[in-house]
């Protein structure tokens, strides 16, 4: 008979986990591995609530197995280190994103492209190669490999910081490998959200000229003054996507739900490059002739390798990029959930979890 | 009152005309303007029959102005050249294929790019700057800027080089620019036609492993036999399929019919480039979840500009590629037109105008 998740491992560990599709989160008591040779051992202090948490959570995917403590935006500070450590001290400020595993011998793990290995291990959701459930973020302990382990430079805070290791690279890789690292291209910038908002300000970074898209006009002020966007063009206002038709290098459609891209590839140039980043549960309508005419590309792009994460979080700690959070209790987690459902947050929910984490 | 199409211009000129959508093809006789400065006039010999040519005498897009004298891979010999021509002389063997005339001013123009550029002018269903009407290849003569003629090797038969100038570039053009012009890469091609046979001839000459993919078994001996294809893989075999997932560096679609793209798509390895250039009539549907998991890209290309064309028959020059054609004769051109819809031809008809265009 299998243990129970209190004892299946020496380490006691406590979270938060959703029990069924209502996905509501509540106390839990599970453990964590013994810290091996290879492992850090990180006390999470903060945890970022990316949309696919929710969807996890609510068993949007069909894929989801309870209990799940949910949570891949970690930051925290390392209180062990195994024998072959050598990336790793005990006091590092310290975190990890959306994996915790892959095979470390495929094409894609040789070329440190480990989110495209078809057989990496997400931090929750999961089945670890010892057999045992993975648990996330919203949790007081995690116990990861050195390998998928990333060190925070001191000058970015952790809470602010936490949603780099999934906003922030899913949309600094594709930036970078589509041709949008460098200065001088104008990129678009599709929904202003937790990913939308990192892209305009790793586009300034960048030195590219960024227009967000919107559907409405209420994000224009804080796009332009806050962000620091170059323009902003609403979606719904066929004048304004008139002018703007074949003035952007590329785009970056950050926006899960099911939306028309014929008036995004419009807006390309030849040669044009729509990037989707979301996860719409719907196959895209592409229409050809767009494409064929201006030989224009529609391409998606997941996260990133553990390389180029920790090359972000070192040019963000360089150019002082964060995310703008707004920092919730562990016992406002639902609250936020539904919040997030409605897109009422600017930017990216952050749970205190080093401050609020109680189990009673 | 306007002139007719015989008394329009100065020099006499016949072809086989279009005079409805029935798209029925008959002698005509119209006109053809002086040959000016930069002009070249060319008798045309050979002129190759694209499925666009279908499409346009059918009206199939809804844009199409009759009396229409189609055709756009044309070959022949120069007869007269202006006094600013310097790329060509009489009795050069020359030819030109989708274009007659760009704006030579836009970002598409000054990168070579005039197949992109907004303003082009197609060789026929088209009106030239002075406002005649422009007529096609099926025709003794034709008159040209020498910007949009192309200079044909002598090794190279004219009736066989002829489909080179829309074929030849379109499936050229798209291999070299998403990187599959050189040695060590798998590529898929999907249809075995005009287009894919010769998307197989180059990529044997460019180095690339190339994997034909088609509905039927019926081409595979052909594929690989006699055009050199490393492989054949029959869609329609779940286990075929199955064992290549993966597999591909790139895909170049060639089938106008609608289709699924699905499946295409989990045969690339990440970072895999599905590239379409066929014109389906409807959007395809594309599903994001496959292309996010392995920065996989959907693209489109249409023809090539001048001078990737120009360099293209040289390549084709060097390496003796020229298309698989059935010559025919003027007057089984509306029978060739009914085969080619059913897709009765290995793998392009090309019409010997030179000996048999008669007008009675």
């Amino acid at each position: 008979m299998s243990k129970s998740p209190e004892e299946e491992h020496p380490q006691k560990a406590v979270g938060w986990a959703a029990r069924d599709p209502s996905g509501f989160l509540s106390p839990f008591k599970f453990s964590r591995r013994a810290n091996g040779d290879n492992d850090v051992t990180i006390r999470i202090l903060y945890c970022g609530i990316c949309h696919s948490d929710l969807h996890c959570i609510r068993n949007d995917w069909a894929s989801s197995v309870y209990p799940m403590v949910p949570g891949h935006e970690i930051a925290g500070v390392v209180t062990e280190v195994g024998c072959y450590v050598t990336k790793f001290k005990v006091g590092d400020k310290a975190g990890l994103g959306c994996f915790v595993g892959s095979c470390r011998s495929c094409d894609n793990c040789a070329q440190d492209l480990e989110n495209y290995c078809q057989k990496n291990i997400l931090t929750y959701n999961s089945v670890y190669y010892d057999g045992s459930v993975n648990y996330g973020g919203f949790s007081d302990i995690i116990v990861v490999d050195q390998h998928f382990v990333i060190s925070f430079p001191d000058n970015l805070l952790l809470e602010a910081a936490a949603p780099l290791l999934c906003a922030g690279i899913t949309v600094y890789s594709p930036m970078k490998y589509f041709g949008f690292g460098e200065p001088g291209k104008h990129l678009g910038v599709v929904g202003l959200g937790g990913l939308g908002h990192m892209a305009v300000k790793f586009g300034k970074a960048f030195g590219l000229k960024i227009t967000v898209i919107s559907t409405s006009a209420s994000k224009e002020k804080e796009a332009l003054e806050r962000l620091g966007a170059d323009s902003f063009l609403i979606s719904r206002d066929p004048d304004q996507m008139q002018a703007a038709i074949g003035t952007m290098d590329g785009i970056l459609d950050t926006v899960s739900a099911n939306h028309s891209l014929q008036p995004l590839l419009g807006l390309l140039k030849t040669n044009g490059k729509l990037i989707m980043v979301g996860a719409p549960d719907k196959p895209f309508e592409v229409p050809v002739f767009p494409l064929l005419m201006g030989r224009k590309l529609v391409a998606g792009s997941g996260t990133g390798g553990l390389k180029e994460t920790q090359e972000m979080v070192d040019f963000a700690g360089k150019h002082n990029i964060t995310a703008d959070v707004e920092v919730v209790s562990m016992d406002y987690v639902n609250t936020a959930m539904e919040r997030l459902a409605k897109g009422d947050i600017k930017y990216r929910f952050v749970v205190d979890v080093g401050n609020t984490l109680t189990v009673s």
